[in-house]
């Protein structure tokens, strides 16, 4: 069985851990009941799960030694993060109005409104999930800080990405810049989808090792690391939003058109000539072929491939010298998340 | 100084504390932190304050004798309720589409979708607040469990409220009945607006008075009268929606043209002959001034305002029944929560 194929198996029992804490709860109803639980099912599993096996490499990563029931705890963890990508997706997809999401409609167009509400037991979830599990470990304090203060930095990122539109959804260029770009990426992105599962595979694996005096040293030399993978796994995101083959991609992407913040578009701004600019502005954030072509068409005169490629050359060999120098855990764990997004063409 | 002008004086510290948190987080904006300073100001401190106020009254109830200090800690503690407070009503008018709260328009009619995300921040506040002023203490993990705990409850009540309505946000007559009206209230009211506040209260009063011990004994003892209380002041709002003279309840009712699952309407529906249950389905829940005239007339045939005072009585009855066999605190407590919902006209 693959390490995602046992991952998979741990995922109903936990709705089923739910639902049981659901049935000792008076009041709600059975119909209820049901209906977190195909909510639950229709958001949390089907995504790549990358986020989730990172917590279970991780913790194998520093103690190789556990038994299958200490590997399970790493998994149910793991899963918790999933939650917690659950409620940021299904809030995200309201507040974009996005159409579908891994391939289905998304939830709030199923349910309307009620979304919003779904987002927050998801999200609280994760909290009865990590009382269930983890309670009664010394690590737990720990387990629940981090999810806070990661959720709280997501957040903030939000916040600041909104903030670069004004009332009717329109972009707002005067503050599109490379700095405000990373500052969103880094709070919106790396936090919750690099940091926060190799932190929690690191505090699990401490305390399995009864190690966990030497926590905090350990995770202040990992995150500049994880916070840089995930600056570039963004910069892809956005490069291959413009440039992948759709069929590899599994979608069509639509930043140009939908004005967003990318990297391509704040690379461009950096670059471009007065009369570039002005066609830039001219023709970004409009649902239009011919304004996507022309942009497009600018993007290519300068030269934003190359540009990309040279700066995901020089960013990789900068993870790369940033992992050779982690001296705290062993370098394959963080190997094996850097080979997971080098070079990635979806 | 007033308990109230006292209470007050402490929320701008709280707002500082935020602001100081966001200072430390690296790539957060002079500009965001402002916003989030601003959405706090717009959203946390304009409504009556019950709640906060109740876990300051309690804490004083348990340990007459705090020094100013400690104190101060019970009115932090209070301030945490009116954050989970105005995340709810932020999300709520979000979904019910409201157009006005605490005499100002709905935060999300100023920003917009953005107030989603916004909601989810002052949410994170009350753990970062928690952790902030409480993290030392013995209670902390009881503090944050319980608005864990507290949370999911209502969320689920919120979840049964919104399987009554259809797609259309058309009410399913099938599932109104009260008892399906006394589930939604004691999960989406009674737990955050009675249980939580006194329960606060007593976890920090104890934890004062070194007898964490007893914590649980003594919730359990507070629980049923306080969800008796929460259902009764339930049941006065949704008659004083209809019946109250607006100037002093200070807004217009519209849960008949709304077509809100209210007691008037179930109880009507419990007592209708069928020619008064078939008037009711026609005119209940549209926004046309013949049809809620209808509706009031059957409520009058059927003698809805001599029930409520009936049942008013009877209730109050029983909670000041269960107040008086309350052992392991001050009945004075609760005497105190009382008297500020007995016959309430607003």
């Amino acid at each position: 069985m693959s390490e995602r194929e046992e991952f998979m198996g741990v995922f109903d029992d936990l709705v089923e851990d739910v639902v049981k804490l659901l049935s000792k709860i008076t009041d709600v109803t059975e119909e209820a009941s049901n209906y977190i639980k195909e909510m639950m099912k229709y958001n949390v599993p089907n995504g790549k799960l990358n986020r989730g096996l990172t917590v279970v490499s991780t913790y194998l990563g520093i103690y190789p030694k556990a038994t299958k029931e200490e590997k399970r705890k790493a998994q149910i963890l793991g899963w918790c993060v999933e939650w917690l990508q659950a409620f940021l997706l299904v809030a995200d997809d309201i507040m974009d109005q996005s159409l579908t999401r891994r391939g289905q409609p998304c939830w709030y167009r199923k349910v309307g409104s009620k979304a919003l509400n779904d987002g927050f037991t998801l999200e609280n979830c994760i909290y009865q999930l990590l009382d269930l599990h983890f309670g009664s470990l010394k690590c737990y304090p720990r387990l629940f800080k981090i999810f806070i203060d990661v959720s709280f930095k997501t957040e903030l990122g939000q916040t600041l990405d909104l903030s670069s539109v004004d009332e009717n959804d329109k972009p707002i260029y005067s503050k599109f810049s490379k700095e405000f770009y990373f500052n969103i990426v880094r709070l919106k992105t790396a936090h919750y989808s690099f940091y926060l599962p190799v932190a929690l595979g690191v505090i699990l694996g401490l305390d399995s090792l009864n190690k966990l005096d030497q926590l905090d040293s350990v995770l202040e030399e990992v995150l500049p690391c994880l916070i840089k993978m995930g600056e570039i796994f963004q910069v892809q995101d956005d490069y291959l939003d413009v440039y992948a083959d759709p069929e590899t991609l599994g979608k069509i992407g639509t930043d140009i058109q939908d004005g967003k913040c990318s990297w391509p578009f704040v690379t461009a701004l950096e670059i471009a000539n007065e009369e570039q600019k002005e066609n830039l502005f001219k023709n970004y954030a409009k649902n239009d072929p011919q304004c996507i072509k022309k942009v497009k068409e600018i993007f290519k005169e300068l030269k934003i491939t190359e540009l990309f490629l040279a700066y995901e050359e020089k960013i990789f060999n900068e993870i790369t010298e940033m992992i050779n120098s982690i001296q705290s855990i062993d370098q394959q764990i963080l190997n094996y998340l850097k080979s997971k997004i080098f070079k990635r063409k979806k």
